[in-house]
C-alpha cells in the first residue's frame, strides 16, 4: 500500500467510525502515544486511552461527518476539510472543520489538530 | 479588531493579492522571520526575502485562487480550503489545498503551511 493510500484509508475509517458510533474503531487509528488537539489551542488529550475517551464523548453527541473536499496528504500529514452534525446542549448543530493527521512509521496517527471557531458552528 | 477578523482579513487579502497578481502584496502579510513549507514535507522558505521571490514566481504561473469553504480559526492558527488555478509546465491546472497561517503577536503570518499533493492537481 502507499503512503497516499494508507493516508486516504485513516481518513475513510474515521469517517466510517463515527458512522458506525464507534470509538473504539476510531482510537484504534491512533499510536500508543498519539496527541488529540480540539480544536487547535486547547489542551492536548494524550495517548490512546485518553484519545479513547474523547472520542466516546464525541460519540454521545451523535455525531457524523461528511466530507466536504478532497483529502490533501503532504509529507507525513493527511489535511482534509468536512462537516459535522452533531447535538449539542440540546441543539442540532454542524461544524465545518479541517481536521490534520500526522502519521508515524506505522501507519498510526500520531499527532490530530483540529481546525475550528465558534463562527463555524451553525445551527441546523 | 479581534483575532478573527484580522485572521479573516489576511485571508481575503492573501486571494486578493493572487487576483491582482501582486507578490509584494502577498509578502508583506508575512512577518520578517516567517517560513513557508508549500507544499508540507519539502524545504523551507526561510524569511521575508525568499518568501517574496516564492510569491513572485507564483505570480507567473498566473495563480488565482477560489475559497472552497470557511476559513476556520483556532487558537492563533487559520486553517482554510481553497482551490489554485494556475498554468504549470504549459498545461493549464486545478490545484484543491488546504493552508493554515499561524499569527505573531503583532498580527503578521509567521508561519505558512500548504497542504496538496499530486493526486489533487488535475488538468483542467
Amino acid at each position: 500500500m502507499t503512503d497516499t493510500a494508507m493516508k486516504l484509508g485513516a481518513v475513510q475509517a474515521y469517517i466510517d467510525g463515527f458512522a458506525a458510533g464507534d470509538a473504539g474503531a476510531i482510537s484504534a487509528l491512533f499510536a500508543d502515544d498519539a496527541t488529540v488537539e480540539d480544536p487547535v489551542g486547547t489542551g492536548l488529550k494524550s495517548g490512546r486511552a485518553a484519545i479513547h475517551e474523547f472520542y466516546v464523548g464525541a460519540m454521545v453527541t451523535g455525531a457524523k461527518l461528511k466530507m466536504l473536499g478532497e483529502p490533501r496528504c503532504a509529507g507525513d500529514i493527511v489535511a482534509f476539510p468536512f462537516a459535522v452534525k452533531l447535538e449539542w446542549q440540546g441543539q442540532k448543530s454542524t461544524i465545518e472543520i479541517i481536521d490534520t493527521f500526522k502519521f508515524n512509521a506505522a501507519g498510526k496517527i500520531i499527532e490530530m489538530k483540529a481546525y475550528w471557531g465558534p463562527e463555524n458552528m451553525k445551527s441546523a
